[in-house]
């Protein structure tokens, strides 16, 4: 059970290698890159506790000469000051333009290495190890690098591609249930916006709340076709200009969410699970898809134990401003992708503020 | 007197607009080029005292939303936190991804906010308006921008292109005369590495030590011509993998005396016009070159009041170990760029220690 999915890019291209116990094989796979000697591995505490040895004797053993630095664990030091203790460790130890970061941890350690390495002598090589589901299917894949304003989520940052990713599901094992659960939400997102089949896949599987109900199998299906899916969204688009932003479906609503609640309550996967199901709704609405698609939808995210409801509370005002100062708004029009069938979306800037309004009232 | 030079990359190609009288014209040739309508203006404080205000009204004329930001005047400001504050502004005034920057200014504002530009929200546009002969010439085009870490310059940066770069000589005028001289090195660089017409032009010339000596046809020509020089190299080669090395000429020594004279003593055109001496001794040396080109070049540098000598009290042991510890070391190497011709050079890491050693302890 392994596959490689092909990133091609105008620029340049990567593999996406996936397959259990691959971890081990990062220095094999690093060494026929083509890459300096030298290589700076990312990595937070925790992460770095269950799999950093594992990472750095495999590097070893393929001949590299790698030192490690850890970062605070968590989206609040996703900041410039941790990109700073970054660039300290490569200098401290000379970093050349042919060395190499590898980031292995979630989305907060590749995008904050990611962005050290694209920033670094003006940008040096990238490996990604994602460690997280959400970083597998989505963070780690794309190019998107940065860190946080303290005003604001991602609004430091650069396009930076990898020279690899490489995945292990094995190091799933220890993810913490709900982070299993949010890389799900991404997961369920490539189905609705992409891949019908790997919809279907997912229907048929009994209980899909906890990483070891699934089928090693199917845990493979579902890594290869987002990869896939994410990979040809971004070939097509490298730098944002049009299509990729479907990637962002349940997006607009969901970090809206996050952001009033803070990042804790709700995290990003659970944003994004409540913003598709709103963003179903609205779609429904504008008659652009059937009710059974969206119950469909519902049905599957509540097999994966992901809210498809609103935080209680939540001030539906608030959300509707929020979406006026996000990051998408082209010319002061909020931009929504809607479905049109399991599979398929639009992208539309003409979703009246009742709908919003109405819909969200009705969660 | 006006001249467009076109920089061509496989990404994106853009002008550099040279006349006298260009900076009233900033809005309307920025108008042309289908941006959005916010700008932030980014300057220093001495260089808008000077020009900003007509800046300004050039952008608001022309329709543009603007508001402006100045850092810190100097190198010693060339860091992090200024950067932070232009992200502050940018924040502040709700910047879009279609949203641009201005630099107005010598080299440090322009690195800076092409810096800035380059990593809010992944990249915005990016117009330069050079005020420094330096920055005319060097720094405004290729695409480099970045800041300085603690321990050594420009190791934090991105490659960011801009869209416009808008050039008035008129500006030069205020320019104190010890920084149009370090621009005039870089001239007199192009002279030698590229452009043996341009060279000969400025030997014609009576005086090159003050701006105001020499004829406006004759910096028009210079400045034209510089322009194109870089603009050929860095078309030919964006990323810096090969050809465009040779722009570092006079660079690795100079590099070394500008950082062992802590940055104030030696400035970077002196830097590098005693390297460029250095070079082309070490050239002769190797028997690459002949003894009377490297009179031309050095008597050159002489008109135009730059240094030949090293810096009285120099260490040259410190010199030869500062250069192992440069950018552009490859696997150890140093490499050097040695001119074989005026208007020619070639890259070289062969340049045996003791023929460093020898032709600085006779300068
Ligand atoms: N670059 C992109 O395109 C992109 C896309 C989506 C999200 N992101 C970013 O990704 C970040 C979220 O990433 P995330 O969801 O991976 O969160 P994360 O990186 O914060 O990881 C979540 C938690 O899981 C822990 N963890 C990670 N792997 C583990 C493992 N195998 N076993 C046990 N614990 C493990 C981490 O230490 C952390 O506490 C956000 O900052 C978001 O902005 C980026
Ligand atoms: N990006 C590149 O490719 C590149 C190339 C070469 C140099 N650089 C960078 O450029 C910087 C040096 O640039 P610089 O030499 O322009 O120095 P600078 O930007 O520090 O300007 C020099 C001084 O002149 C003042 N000044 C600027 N324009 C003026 C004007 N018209 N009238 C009066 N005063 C004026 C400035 O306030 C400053 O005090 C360095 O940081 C260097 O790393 C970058
Ligand atoms: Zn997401
Ligand atoms: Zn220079």
């Amino acid at each position: 059970m392994s596959a490689v999915i092909k990133v091609n890019l105008p620029s340049e291209s990567y593999d996406i290698a996936i397959a259990p116990g691959n971890l081990d094989k990062l220095g094999a796979q690093m060494a026929s890159l083509n890459l300096g000697k030298k290589v700076l591995l990312v990595s937070n505490p925790a992460i770095f506790r269950h799999y950093g040895e594992r990472a750095l004797n495999s590097l070893k053993d393929a001949g590299f000469d790698v030192t490690n630095c850890t970062l605070g664990a968590g989206e609040r030091y996703k900041n410039l000051s941790s990109i700073q203790k970054v660039y300290d460790k490569a200098l401290e130890n000379r970093l050349e333009r042919s060395s190499t970061m590898v980031a292995l941890g979630g989305g907060v350690v590749g995008d904050m290495t990611g962005f050290a390495a694209a920033t670094w002598l003006r940008g040096i090589n990238f490996v990604q190890v994602p460690t997280t589901l959400l970083s597998m299917v989505d963070a780690s894949i794309g190019g998107k690098t940065g860190v946080n304003h303290p005003q604001g989520k991602n609004l430091i940052g650069a396009f930076h591609q990898p020279r690899l990713v490489l995945i292990d599901p094995q190091v799933l094992k220890t993810l913490p249930i709900r982070e299993f659960r949010a890389g799900m939400a991404e997961v369920i997102k490539y189905g609705v916006i992409w891949d019908a089949d790997l919809f279907a896949q997912m229907e048929n599987c009994d209980r899909l709340d906890q990483m070891r109900y699934i089928p090693e199998s199917l845990v493979q299906t579902i890594l290869e076709r987002s990869c896939q899916a994410k990979a040809d969204v971004v070939s097509k688009d490298e730098k944002e200009a049009g299509l990729r932003a479907i990637l962002n479906y349940g997006h607009t609503i969901g970090h809206a969410i996050e952001s009033l609640t803070g990042y804790r309550t709700v995290n990003h996967g659970e944003g994004v699970a409540i913003g598709m199901v709103a963003a179903g709704q609205i779609a429904v609405e504008l008659k652009l898809w059937d009710e059974k698609s969206q119950e469909r939808q519902v049905n599957l995210m509540q097999k994966t134990g992901l809210p498809t409801k609103l935080p209680a509370g939540i001030d539906i005002d608030a959300i509707v401003d929020a979406l006026q100062t996000d990051k998408k708004v082209k010319a002061g029009k909020v931009r929504f992708v809607l479905p049109t069938q399991i599979g398929a979306v639009e992208i539309t800037d003409k979703v009246p503020s009742d709908t919003i309004h109405q819909v969200l009232q009705q969660m």
